[in-house]
């Protein structure tokens, strides 16, 4: 570490540093298995021994995405509703929320927010229990959690974070299988190191041309795949300068359908779980008002079809399926005249109150 | 009322249901002050004699919009959490959640949808406090919940809902009142048809050409403004097959500013409390990068700035500054050429599973 990461940057061709980084998601998974483990078994217990009413997210950019993630797994798997914090209510409002003994879960991967603190500050001095998955656990924000989950992914150079999203997604993953006693999703954690190697590798090639020349584009998940693809839509809007948005397959027959036209790009990134039924008849409508569809799925090759890795437990195949997007992404990018290293008006940390 | 509302849609020019009936929604909040007393008094007497921990909202499109506005202003005025039901948790996972004297507050224009239905059944059955607040106080929605709530906005013909949506938001706005006993706001409620009358005519011609030509839009608000924000970018997709998408002003700067390139179109619907904190330094940094910002707020008249109303209450200013955007869309998808009346691939009800 003797060279500043700018000049690494400076001197690599386009996007270098984020695909170093995306590869390194492996490791940071692996290593975050052993220094999760003594935070995690005591945030899991504390919930375990008095369950919350229900959890509080807090988080922007990225992290707000994997606090999506982590809604759809609380929900589903121990049945607490959850709800995403609107910071401003703490920041701007300086209004208390009632939060005793409710877990209040912040995901930052510099633990620098000044809004992120604040509310998580807040939340503390409400009596919730508070704990941060953070990458820094020297951090602000760490200081001020009761319990810290390191993301464990190392330094992050990269101004689009990848490898601490794939990171994030992998420790609530693990906080999730803990405090629901779930040895699926444990197991199915720890084959990830090895087959987020291989998701990495997924050759998307098919969907560079029709997304080099898109301007406007949309990508539908659902359930666990949900966060996936509204963190796809974020990184092609950060990346290639791509205005991309994300919907449900179900939100998106509400109104938003109405922007397909003959040509229009729609990227699917399916579940490998219950809520992909109706998958198939939603892509089969947008192609007949002449979308041009492409879906990652895990089914037989043909033309319109993207590889994915074969499925294992549903939520850890969507972290999978966003190692896969991400190796396409420094690619579009590239293709796109983008440099993925330093996309246009972004810094790594941003601070908004 | 012997013509189909088909017939009447049919035979006009562009656009003039959807027209006609923005301005119904004037009447529609005079006439909703009188058919929500009894049913809001008895729900606000419920919440208060045993406060909820926290509330769920439950809703699609447009209505999910206002859920947006109810989270706001119940955590605002109530300090109680507020999070937006997955309705796929209970109609794809069948997961019941853990609701018990918690508020599961439905918003629906025509109450049939069945996820909806089946969610708020769920919600029920697990012994939540259940209120809708739909059009249709027959519907299988109203039928199902212990409270509810009518919007009482007359039958709607156009399918992108403006006068329940403004019915919604308004109903919501009188709930928080009562529920916390803020005379401001109830007052603020009761001079809402006058100035909606008014917020309709705002002349927002200024913005006609840079809209009518632009493909992709993006929309900010924040606090209060935040669910206008979201719906405005969800018409403009759907009556004017533009690309819009919304975001708060603090969130926009984390990723989704590297959109803006020389000439791109912002619209800032800004509020009228403190959370417009920073917007002058947003929009001042937005155009030194080559955006062409367009913000509607209540300062003097300059290049550049849409007329609204003068403030009174944060909440009700928000209500009739998507008020003054309906009458700048029905003008503006005429001049893209598209029939509001008539948005491309879109049905009055969506049901979705």
């Amino acid at each position: 570490m003797s060279s500043s990461p700018q000049t690494i940057g400076e001197l690599a061709p386009f996007g270098s540093a984020t695909a170093a980084e995306l590869h390194e998601a492996t490791e940071a998974v692996a290593r975050q298995a052993r220094e999760l483990a003594k935070p995690l078994g005591e945030l899991a217990a504390r919930l375990v021994r008095r369950s919350p009413s229900f959890a509080v997210t807090c988080a922007r950019g990225s992290s707000a995405h994997a606090a999506t993630f982590a809604k759809h797994l609380i929900e589903r798997y121990l049945g607490i509703p959850v709800a995403p914090a609107a910071p401003n209510i703490a920041t701007i409002y300086h209004r208390g929320l009632r939060l005793k003994n409710q877990l209040f879960l912040t995901i930052s991967q510099s633990g620098l927010s000044d809004d992120l603190i604040e509310a998580a500050s807040a939340a503390r001095g409400a009596g919730a229990v508070t704990a941060a998955i953070v990458n820094d656990p020297q951090s602000p924000l760490a200081s001020i959690c009761e319990f810290v989950l390191p993301m464990a992914a190392g330094s992050e150079f990269s101004v689009g974070a990848t490898k601490t999203f794939v990171a994030s997604l992998t420790a609530i993953l693990r906080l999730t299988a803990r405090w629901a006693g779930n040895e699926e999703i444990s197991s199915a954690c720890d084959r990830l190191p090895a087959r987020l190697l291989q998701a990495a590798e997924m050759d998307w090639s098919e969907a560079l041309p029709l997304l080099a020349s898109a301007n406007s584009l949309v990508v539908i998940g659902r359930g666990p795949t949900l966060a996936i693809a509204r963190e796809a839509a974020l990184k092609l809007k950060e990346m290639c300068s791509l205005h991309a948005e994300a919907f449900s397959s179900a939100e998106f027959r509400h109104g938003p359908i109405a922007l397909v036209s003959s040509g229009y790009p729609i990227l699917v990134l399916a579940p490998t779980d219950e809520s992909a039924c109706g998958f198939s008849d939603l892509v089969a409508d947008l192609r007949s008002k002449g979308a041009r569809v492409i879906v990652a799925d895990s089914g037989a090759r043909e033309a319109g079809r993207l590889p994915v890795m074969p499925p294992d437990q549903p939520e850890a195949d969507a972290i999978c399926l966003i190692q896969s997007f991400y190796g396409f992404l420094v690619r579009l990018a590239a293709q796109r005249g983008v440099d993925a290293d330093h996309p246009r008006h972004l810094q790594k940390v941003t601070r908004t109150r």
